[in-house]
């Protein structure tokens, strides 16, 4: 048997690969840093402290070294596993280094460099941009950027579709095909229920808007950290522009919260939203770190893990049930003459808008199909960079009935494309259809969850995601994942039914 | 001529080394973060992000690469400048490059390993000793790190004494002999003064100690550091246990104070001390970061920055004529009834004690000859390690007449020895003494100074400090320096006639 070198050749290539996450943990650090609390003159200096550390774990990814230690284990060629005598999850690991280690080295140094420099280039011009509201300020960087992708997916190598290379990033195992039935099916009834809630009486909530001491703003937000069972002793809670979460090792993974003094519930979604995404990374397998047992399956599972948090779970009576009377003790003055359905209901208003960060649970999905459908074509080429505007908003106006006044609350809005994110925005539309996957799972195996969390006890279902999603890293693709907790493949009827069920009051948790 | 073969090789060694030192500040970055925000659970995964990272410089600074673009500048071996068409300011520039290389190269990989798991042990084992007052339990590890430093010495090579090996790490161009001559000038004045202080009526500063909120503490940091004229655009204030400074770059240089509710003072000089090491940072010249020219001189000259504001300057009348109102203004019920004359009395008392930290400007001195006392006969082999409290508590009788209770408030005191930091000590004095000198001529130079100062404009000594020691880097070695600010070679007579002046009443910015 050749067991024991097997062994010993896996724990090289582990070894190898803790030193490159542990760069990358210093890498996030930098970025943690700049987005919290650098100095505003450090900017050109922390560049360069970002450049050279990418260069550096580039090297040692798509070194010499490491690929001759992963040809120890599998033919890099066929993707067959050579060290058969391993345990599957071993294998696992094997095979995720080996399709993350091909990809890199599809892609030539200049390429990674020229990509790299555009985009910093496209970036700062998407900022002119949206400051002048001019999208030809803009225009010449995405058409480079939309032909460096097309290359970049021709360089990745796909079955059928150009953009499956580039979703292959963000969700590994989903073709374009498969993405366009799943929004194929749920388009017209998320139109439908924009439409139902448009004949609606409109809900007030004019309350949520006010103004709301920042403090007792942080307060709350710790709360409810505390409440979801985030640990402190591995992280903390920083404020910022855009709120987001940054891990460095699942003993260090940090969330930064935008406070809005004048907006009662941003803060509060943002901070779940964020508490979500780092309880994932800070459940991880710790002593598998460096290897892909210790890291999220993908984007879309990731946004699973805070959309169930904020959406599914914070938008709900129960929730709410437990903590309005304490967001009431806080704000008196803005709530005491509130009910909780009259908070429920502000809280769950259904009103489209141009904006996506700003959308609603039913809107949400619809801007993300539009967003696919335009990012798709301009692969394709079947869409020029010049028509986006006009195709953006006529869009717009047919899924979301938004009239667009003018680019920078239209094709403008996101960063994404200036950074050449081509194949991430399906992974938030699948994040949600998952999150209520998961989450009707989790309630007809915790009959009695209502009354749990209306009493402020969350735990169960962390304690209940950790057991089916975090301890196993990416030891199952999120294909595999779903059908083993779900008993189904992906399936939008879930989602679907949710919104339903919350916004035609056929929820029995939204109604007392 | 060669002149542009020599440019070329000096901006190829000039970009190698700018990488080095850019890795230098990431590292640094994560020492910060560890001292300031880190949750505390990171700790184990921070040890090998820097282990790491440490790794990854000590290879880039000692290897062939980097030696190679050096001696096509420098004879290696002899130090006889090659690329002799360069400016002055370049050839000083590639002697230091030269120096620490060769410094680096004579120390073995295994060695360096080695000391830094000795020293990583001794710190820990250190801590515990502190905690159980027991120093048997530091003993076997200082006795294994006196070893190793007399290896390092020996490895370093030295011409006379092999104190001089481990001095020239902090201190370069000083010998032992010169410190020794130096200590053995001030020995005598400094224990004649604090006689005299014993004579002297007891000076009250019971006001000084009370309670005083965080946040008004905060408040005067930050007034500080605006009147010296610390640029909160390239760094920030944090909050730490033991107050420090740490640089990235010239462009990103942070402070750190520790606050005590219950004393007034200890934050302000703490505040002061670390602006004066931060603003040397701040104006060192950033188009030569990676060169030595961007670099301070030594850790005395770093001294002399901070002890010249906080000492200096800071316990002097016209500063306190400034901000004495200031601080009544926020700290009514403890300054009411105090006048500026009997706070000035207050903030000067003399006081020996057991602790270095803690110590007044008369004592300080006198702490660290005991210890450079000590550390050069340990290096020597004349005083054993098992010796050490005894002979610590007698010097500790002798030249402060202070009875030790314990090892604790003894030579378990400081962190220094733990981490192999032998020859260190000295600097603290010499900062001392660089810093009397240097604000003499200052004053000299200043004639209006009291004036000055006195409305709350510190901006000219920045300015002073600026022009003469910080633009130059490690142009001139710290002996040059103060030659060309000074007129003359370091002379202990200004430290001790300021002093003497300060304490004997006989300095006019004292009396009003």
């Amino acid at each position: 048997m050749n067991k024991r070198k097997d062994l010993n050749n896996y724990h090289a290539l582990f070894a190898f690969s803790r030193e490159t996450q542990t760069l990358k943990g210093i890498e996030s650090m930098l970025h943690w840093d700049q987005d919290t609390h650098m100095p505003p003159n450090s900017i050109e200096i922390r560049s360069k402290q970002n450049a050279l550390l990418d260069t550096i774990i580039h090297k040692k990814q798509t070194s010499k070294v490491f690929g001759s230690l992963l040809k120890k284990l599998i033919n890099l060629e066929t993707g067959k596993i050579l060290a058969t005598s391993l345990s599957p999850e071993k294998k696992v690991a094997i095979k995720e280094w080996h399709r993350t280690y091909v990809k890199l080295i599809r892609l030539p140094n200049t390429f990674v460099k020229d990509f790299a420099a555009l985009t910093s280039e496209a970036k700062h011009a998407w900022g002119i941009a949206r400051q002048e509201n001019n999208f030809l300020k803009f225009k010449p960087f995405l058409e480079r950027i939309v032909v460096m992708c097309q290359k970049k997916a021709e360089l990745l190598k796909y079955n059928k579709h150009p953009y499956d290379a580039l979703l292959d990033e963000y969700e590994p195992g989903w073709t374009t095909q498969e993405i366009e039935q799943l929004f194929l099916s749920i388009k017209e009834p998320l139109m439908n229920l924009l439409a139902l809630a448009a004949k609606k009486p409109k809900v007030n909530d004019d309350f949520l808007f006010g103004s709301f001491n920042k403090d007792k703003q942080l307060g709350l937000s710790h709360l409810l950290l505390k409440k979801m069972g985030y640990d402190l002793n591995c992280g903390r809670l920083d404020l910022t522009i855009h709120p987001f979460t940054i891990n460095f090792h699942p003993t260090d993974v940090r969330l930064a919260t935008a406070i809005h003094p004048l907006s009662l519930m941003s803060n509060i979604f943002a901070t779940i939203h964020e508490a979500g995404h780092g309880i994932y990374e800070l459940g991880l397998p710790k002593e598998q770190f460096g290897s892909p047992l210790c890291e999220a399956i993908s984007s879309g599972v990731h946004e699973s893990q805070s959309r169930l948090w904020e959406t599914q779970l914070g938008q709900c009576l129960p929730f709410w049930h437990y903590f309005f009377p304490l967001l009431k003790k806080e704000f008196p003055r803005a709530l005491n003459k509130v009910t909780l359905k009259k908070f429920l209901a502000a809280i769950n208003k259904v009103t489209p808008g141009p904006i996506r960060i700003e959308a609603d649970e039913v809107s949400y999905n619809l801007h993300i199909i539009l967003r696919f459908e335009i990012e798709k074509a301009l692969i394709e080429g079947t869409l020029l960079v010049k028509d986006l505007p006009e195709v953006w908003n006529s869009k717009m106006k047919e899924y979301l009935n938004v009239v667009v006044k003018n680019n920078v609350e239209g094709c403008l809005q996101d960063i994404h494309w200036s950074m050449g994110a081509f194949g991430y925005f399906p992974t938030y539309a699948l994040g949600n259809l998952y999150a209520a996957q998961f989450f009707e799972t989790f309630k007809k195996q915790h009959p009695n969850w209502e009354k749990e969390v209306a009493s402020g006890n969350l735990i169960p279902i962390k304690q209940w995601l950790h057991k089916n999603i975090y301890q196993y890293g990416k030891l199952y693709s999120s294909q595999a994942l779903i059908k083993k907790i779900t008993g189904s493949k992906l399936t939008t009827s879930y989602f679907i039914e949710h919104l339903y069920a919350r916004y035609q009051n056929k929820d029995r948790t939204l109604v007392q």
